[in-house]
């Protein structure tokens, strides 16, 4: 694909405005969560890819048909506003994703509406909120998604997310992470849906810097380059009623064209 | 587990009191496709089931809290009122799946809303009404819902569901079918969401009497065994703020009663 | 099945005689591992097994044919001898896993002949043995082998296994351990092979009395029950020639008795 | 990756050379299958490939240690002389294959020495030489393997392959086809083994040319770009003796540089 990769950034953009938080997440994250994700995409991939942000409290979220329908890979950062997200939004970008947008769900948008839904389960997880170190080991060596990171990756401040972590069997494992505390998270993982691609990374927290990181950042434009669709077309898969059987009599249907 | 295990058959039971098909259901389901299903694992299972019938017709479609409460294995045959059916019962369908209970969804349940939130996609397929025979090959020979039946399976006459069916990578294959007319289909596929059991198996048919086939119903009856869950529970996984570290000092945390 | 299942208890039984370490073993292990991890079957199994022990010293490494044909469940432990296993022996083993006969792959015999050759490749991992603590999580909750102990299991003392494990992706991931130097390893992980199930569970060492921990025996019993053939005939599966097409003219051969 | 990649199309050539199949083998592939297959990848990938061929009949079998070290995909075709392959070649190809050479298992070679090698089981199966019609079903839309190739793909004349497949489950399964016969197999399915990518895909054989359909070399020509290795390091997984724990006191080691 010589064409850029259009990406979407969305945030919740709650923290970078609500009293408590303010003033330390303009220290982190002065141009907000979304905006230090899709600086670091831009930083990394440069002309391959056209990023633009979408937030929460945006008309629509900021997920109108147009942008929906011009965005390749979707990521989405969420944390305490989930359940004020538009049903009828979240259902299109199921439809997206299931249509060959890839999406990349980040920390603790593993509660979003739409992670959810595209997993089946209740997506819950152990944390703790102590400054633990987080390691972030590789288990899938020559993964476009590992590509070019030390295993592990070194977070120094982070939150905890631990075991178990209620979601299907992963279709690849990429990471998982340790913490000073003793626990491990299943901290990178891969789904496919309809036509789309899903990653889940939990490394990324309101409180602690991560998405500043370099090899954060080189994993999630990384993981930008795997999930975009491989054809354009975007069609959602969908019920076909199959006429004509392809075989009459142990031969090919005369009255089909084989495609 | 010397209990028996806690059957309930759900139908949608609309087939059966429909003008265009009574005559035809009363032939070949004379107690309705749920009957026929139940019949049969009765038959098969003894005193190893406990088996009841639940059907859409009835107060809360039959699946009141102290019935699902009280199920372990729950079986879904659903075809043209998916959309009528309550969302609030499906959620605690959801969650009783979640904590522990196993389901089998049966043909045209691919489209049922307890299967489709279970997968995330779309569950569409390709499909023919046109008398051809079916096989049903087993791709996972040894495994306890093969158990006791020849591959292929013979079908002589059956509705033709093909690929592409819009479904998650399956954990286990059990399954593949090919129709007369040249297609196939992943007819019997596995899944764990949460910790409950998914086995989708396609055969079975309103208009053609599939589950009165000895073969299908000993697969039905095999399944229930294998869906049925391990522990008796039934919590559905959930959060956890875990407080205190497992580990200070590189030490097992002193003020821990390791469990 | 009430028969009893046939479970043969392979050790290497060379630390128990070395010079370096016949004291300690003596101490930790006065039967050998192969011992103490017979003992643990048969005090938590009872009746529902008949465990006996086979150890590479023996003639044909104490598996000919009777005792593999009589097996239905083989643990196998090795660290130091595993060139010396005779290829025709390993050949043997391997056969009868594909026909039906679970296998447990236990610490160290990650690069045991077997292993490798059910895996495809290298089983490599990273170690360091001193004298860490180990968590082991359960990922796989309501799972038969995780059933009845602890999230995590604690292991005070134990060697480091850490990522990366070069092994295929797991059919289910049901154990990830952490290491107090905060090492993770894929420590519990199953996987079919022909009609085989296979179970590789990595804590239990020669330097460390693991295999007396009672949440270690709990996992070993219930791998073993897991691990049981589901038929009793014991085929590999092998070529077919099939010869008559089972489809003619659009319609079942007339020249098939459908099985 | 802007280099070309390296592939070495393998084939047994001795169908080519034997006296029953010489005369129709100069019809269909005058210049050998492996030709056939080369020719096909040469022509739609142009000069995003350098592909060379080699054969059993050469020194090492073709495979010698400068062009395996300069292979980036091996496509492997071989029927009646798999016995004859010098073992220590295959162990090069193996770690070749660990170390992120993407390979390509064709047809008959379900039964090569490398591919039994990588999976671990029998790889067995049922077949019939009766000049079937197979149809191959497309079961991943938008896997860059199945790109622009219509579902079903049509093959007028094939030898039926058929299940039971002896084969570990897949990561992927991206193909599955029916016969005239009534079988089905899953005849495109992906693994990752160590850092390399395999693919097997049956349609091909030399009674038939296979390889020279239209869709058949596109899918040959996908699945090479979509095995190629990610890095261009080429190092086996290995042991990995980790010296200082990441952890002391709950802190980084400080006597570690974090990478």
């Amino acid at each position: 694909m010589n064409q850029p990769i259009r990406v979407t950034v969305w945030g919740e953009n709650y923290h970078e405005n609500s009293d408590n938080d303010r003033e330390g997440m303009a220290e982190r994250y002065p141009d907000g969560m979304h905006g230090a994700i899709a600086a670091g995409l831009t930083k990394l991939l440069g002309d391959a890819v056209e990023v633009r942000t979408a937030t929460r409290d945006q008309p629509e979220h900021g997920l109108t048909d147009e942008v929906l329908n011009s965005t390749d890979v979707l990521t989405w950062w969420g944390h305490v506003r989930h359940a004020e997200i538009d049903d009828a939004i979240v259902e299109k970008v199921h439809q997206r994703v299931l249509s060959g947008m890839g999406i990349l769900c980040l920390h603790s948008a593993h509660f979003s509406k739409i992670f959810k839904k595209l997993m089946g389960t209740t997506c819950s997880l152990a944390w703790r909120n102590s400054n633990d170190t987080e390691l972030v080991w590789t288990t899938s060596p020559d993964h476009p998604i590992a590509a070019g990171v030390p295993s592990p990756i070194v977070i120094e401040g982070q939150e905890m997310y631990g075991e178990y972590f209620d979601i299907p069997q992963p279709d690849e494992q990429i990471f998982i992470s340790s913490f000073t505390g003793g626990e491990v998270f299943r901290s990178g993982c891969t789904w496919k849906r309809g036509k789309g691609k899903v990653f889940y990374f939990s490394p990324g927290d309101q409180e602690y810097p991560v998405y500043n990181h370099p090899d954060i950042q080189r994993v999630l434009a990384n993981a930008v380059q795997w999930a975009a669709p491989v054809s354009s077309t975007f069609q959602v898969p969908s019920v076909v009623n199959m006429a004509p059987p392809k075989f009459v009599d142990t031969k090919l249907n005369p009255a089909l064209n084989a495609e």
